[in-house]
C-alpha cells in the first residue's frame, strides 16, 4: 500500500470538502460530487457553498471553518484569483492536502512563477500543505475498498472501471481520465490515476516514487510534457524499471507540439533528444500514441512476460499472417523459421494446403481443438518461440445464427442455433488449456478476431482471460515494444 | 459502369452455378449460397451436387450439362485435382466466367507453374474462359441493384454493408472480406471487392483497369503481394491516381514476410525497394497497416479533399491538442501558428484560460454553438488551414443520464434527461452548418470523441456525416497520408 508515502492520503481520504460544488450537472465540481456518489465513496463529503443549503443531498457549509472536523482532503474548483485566500482558510483549519482543479495560474504566462503561484506555494509552505495542481482533474483509486470491486475513491472518471494493477500519472487531465471512457472496449482496467496538472507542488516524480513501492501498481503509465526534477526522475526510473515496466508518452520536439505545451501547462519545451536519451537509458518504454500506450499496458497486465523476441504466428488466412510477419520483423521482433522437427510435427496434423514454417497457416479447413489447444501447445513446448499471435478466432456460431434469420436458409440448413451455455462451455474448453500453458511457459498469446469486440465469441474469449484485438496491426507494434523492454530488463535478471 | 470490361460480367451475373455447395453451414460453398440469399440476389442459382436433390431450397443438378441454360458465372469449391475435369465440362457447356475458390494449385510448390495450373490455363484458353483464382474467396458488388441499397451480388461477405465508392482488389481473401466484419464500427462502406487469389488468369492489374473507368469507384484499395505485369500496372496507376486515389498495402521486404508470401500465394518475393519506388512514382499511397488502409479510405470517402497540409486543431483539452500537434508535424503535416488577426478574432470569444495560437484550446468551459459551428467556421474562412481535427465532441447528455440513475443524484441535480428527438435536433443544428462549410471550403473536419463509437452522441455525429474517431492517433496519421497524396496530385491539377 505504501501507506507511509504522502500521496497515500490523497488516494484514501476519510473525508473530502469541495469548494465550487453545486447541483448543476454541467459544472466540474458538480461532476466531482456525482462521481463520489457513483463510486460509492463511504467517507464524509462536505460541499462548501456560500448560498446553497445542500449539494446533491450533502449538507453544504458556508466556509471551511464551519465544517465539524478537519477534512482529510480539500478539492478546489474556483476562479484562480480567490484561491490564495481559500488556501489560507484551509491552512488555518488545519488542512494538509488540497487538490487544486482550477486553471489560470501559470499556463497563460509561460514563466515558471507568477505571483498567484508564488502566493499559494508560500501559503502551502507556511501551513505544511501538500497540493496537487493547479490545472488538474483529480485522483482515482480503484483499490479504495480492497474487498469490494466497483467501489473506488474517484472524483473524475465517469465510468466504473475494472480493477487492475496499471497506475497512471499524467500532466494532462485527458490522459488520466478520458481515455477510460469506453470500458466495454478496454480490458485493461485501472488501479490508480493521478492528474498532476501544472505541478506547483506535487509532481510526476512524487507519483513515480509512490508507485514504486505500491503493491497495487505493477505497470506504470506516464504522460509527460516536462520533467522538473530530472535527476531524481532518472534515479527513480532506474530503480523501478527492472521490476515494473514504465510506459511513457512524451510530447515535445516539434515546433507546434512545443507551442501547444506552452499554452497547456506552460512548460518550457524540453529538448526531445534529451528526453529520449533518458527514456532509453532507464528502460522506459516511450510511445507517441495513446492507443499504443494502452495496448502495451494490456499485454503486461496479464502478467505473462515473454522471455525473448521470437514470435510464432498462427493463422487461418495468408494475408494477415504475411502482414504480421512483415511488420513484426520491421519492428524488431524475430519470426524464426521453425526447425525441421517442429515442421514435421505440425505437418502430420494439418491439411495438405496448410503451411508450417512460421507463420503456420491452417487454412479455412480447421479443427477447433487443434487450432485452439494443440497447435499453440506444440509451439509453446517447442522452445522455438517466446510469444504467439493467432489470427482467425472467429465466432462461427454468430455467423450461422445470422443466416438462420433467413427463412429460406432456416428451412434447409443442416445446422442449428447452439444455446449460450453450450457455446460458453466450448469457449472454456478451448481456451482454458491454452491460458494455462501460456502461464506455464511464460509465453503470451494474443488472439485476433476481425468481428466486433463485443460479439458473443469475442466476449467469451475475453471472459476466459484472452488478450484480444480486432485487427492485427496494433498487437504486433505493442508486442515489439514489450519485447524491447524485456531485453532491457534481462540485464538485471540476475539481481531480481 | 464500365460494362465493356470483361470483369463487369463477374460482378453482375444473371445466373450462378456453384460446385461444392451443400446444406452444411460450415462449408465454404454452403456459405456462398447463403450469402446470395442474404443479399437478395435475384438471378438464378444452380447448385451442382452428385447426390443432393436441393441445396438451401434451390434445385440441385448432378452436372453442369443438366442445367437448363448456360450459367453466366460458375463458382467452384472442389479439391484441386478434379478441377481440370470440371473446367472442361464448363467449357463444353459454353461457360465463359469461373471463380475458382479452391487452393492447392500453386501455393505449395512455389513455382510459377505446376501441371494443374498449366492444365486449367490451357483448358480456359481452349474454351475462351476467364477465371478468377485459384485460392480466392469471391467477388462482391454493392451496386448490383442500383436502386436498392442492401441488395448486392455477394458470395463472400457475411455482413450487409453500407454502400460507398470504395472498391477493393486483393491477393488475400481476408483483406477483401474479413475486414468488413464489424460494420457498426466502420462508416466506410464498400462498392466492389475482388479477391483475386493466385491470379492464374485474372490479376490485380485487370481489376485496376476495371476500376479506372468504373463510375462506382472513386477510391481504390489494393492488397499486393506481387505484381506480375509490372509495366502495365505502372502505366495504369499513373493514369488513375490523378483522378482516383489508390491506397495499397504491400507485404514483402522482411525475411519472414517473404517466407509467408511464398506459402500463401506462392509469390516470389519482390524487392520491396522496387515496389516502394513504383508506389512513390505513381502517387500510390502505401501503408503497412490495415487500419490505416481503412482510415485513409474513410477520409477520402466523404469527398472533401484538403488543398494542402496545414492542420488546424480545436480541442478542449491540452494533452490531446499537444499530441495531435506533435504527431502531425512528425508525419509531415504543418500546424501553423495563427496570424495575429485570427488570434484576436478567436480571443474575443473564448474564455480567458483558453489559448488561440493553434491548437485552439477552448478548455472545459465551452459554449456548444461556438465550439461546433463558429470556431470551425472562423478557421475555415481564415484561409490559414486546409484541414481540422477537433477533439472533445463528447456526448454530455449520456454522461448526465448515467448519473441520473443514482437516486441521490436524481433527487437533487438541476438537470434532466433530454428526449432523443431533442438531442437529435441539437446534433443536426450543431453539425449541419459545419458539414456545409466543410464542403464549401473543401476543408475536411475530423471529430474525436473518446466515448464509445456507438454511444448516442457518436451515432448522432456519424448520422450527420461527420468523420469520427475515438482516439487521436489514427486520424493524424491517416490525414498525413491523404495530404501526401494531395501534394502528388497537385502536379496534375492543371490537366484535370
Amino acid at each position: 500500500m505504501n501507506e507511509s508515502h504522502f500521496l497515500h492520503g490523497f488516494l484514501n481520504p476519510k473525508s473530502v470538502a469541495i469548494y465550487g460544488a453545486n447541483n448543476k450537472g454541467n459544472s466540474l465540481a458538480g461532476l466531482q460530487i456525482m462521481n463520489l456518489i457513483k463510486s460509492s465513496y463511504e467517507g464524509k463529503v462536505y460541499p462548501i457553498h456560500l448560498k446553497l443549503e445542500s449539494v446533491m443531498g450533502f449538507k453544504a457549509y458556508k466556509s471551511i471553518a464551519d465544517i465539524p472536523e478537519i477534512p482529510d482532503l480539500v478539492v478546489i474548483v474556483l476562479p484562480a484569483k480567490i484561491v490564495p485566500q481559500i488556501f489560507r482558510e484551509c491552512g488555518k483549519k488545519g488542512v494538509k492536502r488540497i487538490i487544486l482543479i482550477s486553471g489560470g495560474f501559470r499556463e497563460l504566462i509561460g514563466e515558471r512563477k507568477n505571483s498567484l503561484t508564488e502566493q499559494i506555494n508560500d501559503i502551502a509552505k507556511e501551513y505544511g500543505i501538500r497540493f496537487i495542481g493547479p490545472n488538474c482533474l483529480g485522483v482515482y483509486n480503484n483499490w479504495y475498498r480492497q474487498e469490494e470491486e466497483y467501489k473506488s475513491f474517484n472524483i473524475f472518471i465517469w465510468e466504473n472501471l475494472k480493477r487492475s494493477k496499471f497506475s497512471v500519472a499524467s500532466q494532462s487531465g485527458t490522459l488520466s481520465c478520458h481515455i477510460w471512457y469506453d470500458p466495454e472496449n478496454l480490458d485493461l482496467g485501472l488501479s490508480r490515476s493521478l492528474s498532476v496538472g501544472n505541478e506547483a507542488n506535487v509532481d510526476i516524480v512524487d507519483c513515480l516514487e509512490y508507485y514504486k513501492d505500491d503493491d497495487y501498481t505493477e505497470i506504470i503509465g506516464l504522460y509527460i510534457e516536462e520533467i522538473k526534477r530530472g535527476k531524481k526522475f532518472l534515479e527513480l526510473a532506474k530503480e523501478v524499471t527492472p521490476k515494473k515496466p514504465i510506459i511513457a508518452i512524451y510530447v515535445g520536439g516539434s515546433k507546434a507540439g512545443n507551442r501547444a505545451l506552452q499554452s497547456h501547462t506552460g512548460s518550457l519545451a524540453g529538448n526531445s533528444k534529451i528526453y529520449e536519451g533518458v527514456f532509453k537509458e532507464t528502460g522506459i518504454i516511450q510511445t507517441n500514441y495513446v492507443q499504443e500506450f494502452l495496448d502495451i499496458a494490456l499485454i503486461f497486465s496479464k502478467g505473462i512476460i515473454p522471455k525473448g523476441k521470437r514470435l510464432g504466428i498462427i493463422t487461418n488466412s495468408g494475408g494477415p499472417g504475411a502482414m504480421v510477419a512483415n511488420n513484426a520483423e520491421t519492428h524488431g521482433l524475430i519470426v524464426p523459421e521453425f526447425s525441421d522437427t517442429l515442421q514435421k510435427e505440425l505437418m502430420s496434423n494439418l491439411p495438405s494446403t496448410a503451411s508450417f514454417k512460421n507463420p503456420v497457416d491452417c487454412t479455412f479447413d480447421m479443427d477447433l481443438p487443434y487450432f485452439y489447444i494443440t497447435l499453440p501447445e506444440i509451439l509453446m513446448k517447442s522452445g522455438e518461440i517466446d510469444a504467439i499471435i493467432q489470427y482467425g478466432v472467429v465466432g462461427f456460431q454468430e455467423v450461422l445464427d445470422e443466416y438462420l434469420k433467413y427463412d429460406q436458409i432456416a428451412k434447409h440448413a443442416e445446422f442449428q442455433h447452439q444455446p449460450d451455455e453450450i457455446v460458453d462451455k466450448l469457449a472454456q474448453k478451448l481456451l482454458q488449456p491454452t491460458m494455462k500453458n501460456s502461464q506455464k511457459y511464460s509465453i503470451p498469446i494474443i488472439y485476433i478476431n476481425p468481428m466486433n469486440f463485443n460479439a458473443p465469441w469475442s466476449k467469451n474469449l475475453r471472459k476466459n482471460g484472452a488478450i484480444l484485438f480486432r485487427l492485427w496491426d496494433r498487437p504486433v507494434n505493442a508486442l515489439a515494444r514489450v519485447c524491447e523492454y524485456i531485453q532491457y530488463r534481462s540485464k538485471f535478471q540476475a539481481k531480481y
